[in-house]
């Protein structure tokens, strides 16, 4: 932690400082510049408040240096590897491994479900995605047909051979969800509901993390710690678009920066949304793409064999014969780079 | 609605969409222009979805013309009155009535909530605001006193004569806020839990709905329309800065434009949380007096006898003399406007 | 300037940026800590690059702790004065004098264009503003009548008594600028033209510089010292609204939060246009309001007497009785505030 | 267009609205809807300007429905094609064909400037980048070479066989470029200088025209419009990143999602900068690879052989061996997604 003084501190602003920082046991180094002065703080400055010193008279501003994420970061992973690999029943997440989820935003009937996870097995996707319970800006729309749906998702899994991926929004829903599917998806719109993030660290599920619509990097990077410094190490990132100024043309800006962002700062596998991402289902087969190329974990996009009869979110899904083009270029694309899929990921 | 198509539709695309409106018990209009044609719905569209029908082939977008909120717009009041007003132990909030509530960001010890809560009761203050449970980014940092902090602050309030606002992050903490304090505060990153929101329906106490931090006003009173068609009608709601590109200098850019807005669009009350909208104390009071200039229902500010030792937020906090001033010169503007609070909300 | 070393670098790293250091006339300063180094620049640094620093071997980040503009901050007055005051021809700008410019958007005819000085004239206004060159985003749009608006303006400031102020958007715009009005604007498209900010350097009028779309606050100012160093010490900043999230309901976000904090970082005076920061006639005297209450030193506004015709802006002009009105509400604002006007500024 | 009326209007301002509209040479079609009532404007809608009908009595707001830009979009390409391609000594920019340029951000010395060209052109490049004017922030920064600049450019081209490009930032920056260079660029900080897009509607070279900051899709393309209404067809577009909210680890947010987006709205070919789009360097070949694989016409990146002496962006310049690895890579997706260069851009 550095103390940048103002240029009209005293000698009195100072000491109180150093006085300060002794009392919480760490040790201050004062450098009298011709311009500027700076307290730097050595020792474990962990509990040391940046807010507490920002207070302070004659303090213009604070930075900690240390990042505040330690579990989420390549230096803070237990076992020495650079990567996490999540293991969901033989098909692995993350490491270099590419997993393509797909299936409807929200589940809607059984013959529909069982249908689609056809369809997108088919192609080659590894898990089937779909909503039972789903998060509307309306209290008037469809809310989505709840456990029902989740035990749909859980036949369609085991009639195909497929993986399942659903969203727990409460308490109520997590608890189902783990009864029902492989991995729990956590939307946007919670990612810092800090409750619920500290019951998901006492399961043992992995949990897909959505970023918030306005995130930044380093505060999903926090709500990923809450989970991980619960007990559960198993979590997966997921970038679904961002908020932006201009809605015209597509519903988000999906952020690609972060994938080689976050391969820097975290073990933890990246996995991209296209679909909300953007919105429109002719934008999310090109950005599909480019998720791979600039070196994602995987994707989960929407399909729907009748998107305009969709309950929810129509107009971004994938038609099943899209998706099958798409999962054709991803494996030339992964071929060419000569990262394809392990033996276990592959259909 | 009114469906707006693609200069490439046919004949076909407007059967079937014709065919679609009238399924759903609506009448359809089309108007063929020499650029463009469009359809527009008519009758009870509220069931209809945008969605579904921009995924119809030749559809180029669609607009949704009526607003998707309706308890909360100032058609929807029930009473026939333009404003809610909403009575708290005999102080109003709403309607004219400006309303101050100041307090500590964190409920830290008895000494110091006491004298706080004499300090802003004696400059004027109505409500002692403080927070027993803390939304925060870290899972290091410290989370608030619990329940210890809310029997702090209802005493506090019993001997000053202060009603009181603390914030509930969910079911549990919303079920203690329920017997300890008049008026229950939901943060931010809570706006859009959804689950929650449903829950905030069913108590008998007012909500203070704090603005998500990228949420745009139409999301906003959607989160109010959930809590209010779930049978709670005393919300109000309070801006609290909004994400923006800069944060350098201010931590949110606290976004004012919304007073006037929201005037047009809701008859629920509108409060100003400069403290957060800012997050630098010097900033704080200028802010707060703007808000009253155009035609806030008060504000929420955090004041603070040592803002240093704060365990939370300290370099945002008033001190208990800067919150006087700031007081005399809200009652001067008020004075000057013409808009000074009734009795009932005078100290 | 502060180097913050990588945990992985090495003897050799520091070596290299400490004889850098040197070799450019600074002192270099490092500090061991038990988990981060940091290098600590001190002396003359305001021509070492942060950049250059960067791209060292073993540098995580470098922080500069100066500030980057000299002639607009505070401590960079001549003067020794804490505020610019701009004299323009008798009226006062800055220093809390509150001035205030009103007008059409587009200039359209000598006709209106006396008309409504006369009436803003009358209710207190003591500049009147209006566009000749329209910075328009399409290229079909009406682009102002050029010179013959700078000469409407010009004679009608001479019948009414009113200073003039008119945007310039390139060089020989600026040449007919300097003949006709009496102040000159830089719109926001234009705040980042570092070419024609040199050549504004050079005149000798008042400048309005208006802060970019989604310009940060520094590189705002670091356009005025552009301007400064040119040798133009006559700079007024107004704040016009930035971009953001949501456009539904407002065309842009007025920052107030901009008015307190440039009070603390410059000495030049700041302006508020209520009408381009909302793009909505009834938000404009609301938010006028607000920018007085938080301490601008004036505003700038559109007036029109029959906006539905005006060829440009007309939903955000106010009719001349609004204009009045608001005009009424700031006096009785100032009075209470206790910063009434000063007499050269009271029409 | 469509006007969308208030539910509170009356038969008094249709009947206006009415009129308006048949004076301005259109029909007007109304449709009293049981909850809202809308006025369709039939005809060359062209010229009515949506402004002036949003400030009529009795309206909500108006829509437009036809899109503002005509010369840029696919419907108005002239020769029936659906893509422009732009031929530029043979190297061909646009319709499938990738262009990689390449280079310093700033030129800083002849023997620099070859070596980095030399190394570019070896890697496969088909453009020298660099800039002679340089936009910056501060006043006091490096402004670039100037004439002596794009002399160096001229001869490296010469020598190695590359094109080359570099930026204008005013009329006599655009006079030199046009004698020295073989494409001009505008940086985003100039998207919005009108003036200065009319003067580069007259001139016959091609404009690579940089997206603004935090310009709308929309805006950029009728910065474009201007050109090409001017005259100069030879349009190429270029995402330079946006503005976010989170800059901690990236400098902007590339938009990758414009790419399909741009390919369904507009002819003219699409360029990436992920040098500009991130900031730095660790960023910059995974972007390049995804914005070829989600589509784009080529890429733009900063290549520099000692980046820690860079007068200008040096954290974010590739080393030449990091660009010949990304070249590699390029061609391996190209020729996995079967959109290998042509012949003629094939190094």
């Amino acid at each position: 932690m550095i103390i940048h003084m103002k240029s009209s501190h005293n000698k009195n602003d100072l000491d109180k400082i150093k006085n300060r920082i002794e009392e919480l046991g760490c040790n201050a180094h004062i450098i009298l510049g011709s311009e500027i002065t700076t307290v730097s703080v050595l020792g474990e400055t962990t509990k040391l408040s940046v807010k507490e010193f920002e207070t302070y008279d004659g303090v213009e501003f604070v930075t900690r240096v240390s990042k505040p994420f330690k579990l989420c970061s390549i230096e803070g992973k237990q076992d020495g590897q650079k990567q996490t690999v999540i293991d969901v029943k033989g098909v692995k997440i993350g490491g270099g491994h590419f997993v393509s989820m797909a299936g409807p935003c929200a589940i809607e009937s059984w013959e529909r479900t069982l249908e689609i996870a056809k369809s997108v097995k088919a192609s080659g996707a590894q898990f089937l995605r779909g909503g039972a319970f789903k998060p509307r800006s309306s209290p008037y729309s469809f809310q989505g047909l709840g456990e029902e749906g989740l035990q749909f998702m859980q036949k369609a899994g085991a009639e195909t051979g497929l993986l399942t991926i659903s969203e727990a929004m409460d308490s109520e829903g997590l608890r189902l969800c783990m009864e029902y599917v492989d991995v729990i998806q956590i939307g946007a719109r919670n990612m810092q509901n800090f409750s619920f993030l500290k019951e998901l660290g006492k399961v043992d599920k992995p949990i897909l993390l959505k970023r918030g619509m306005s995130a930044t990097i380093e505060e999903w990077l926090m709500s990923a710690e809450y989970i991980l410094s619960g007990g559960n190490s198993k979590v997966i990132l997921c970038e679904r678009g961002i908020r932006s100024f201009d809605k015209q043309y597509s519903r988000n800006v999906l952020d690609l920066n972060v994938v080689p962002i976050l391969k820097e700062l975290t073990h933890l596998p990246v996995i991209i949304d296209p679909s909300h991402g953007t919105g429109h289902r002719h934008l999310v087969a090109p950005m599909a793409k480019a998720s791979l190329a600039c070196g994602a974990d995987g994707i989960i996009v929407e399909v729907h064999n009748e998107p305009q009869k969709a309950m929810s979110d129509g107009p971004q899904a994938l038609l099943p014969e899209d998706f099958e083009k798409l999962m054709k270029d991803i494996r030339k694309i992964q071929k060419a780079l000569g990262n394809e899929e392990e033996e276990s990921n592959v259909a």
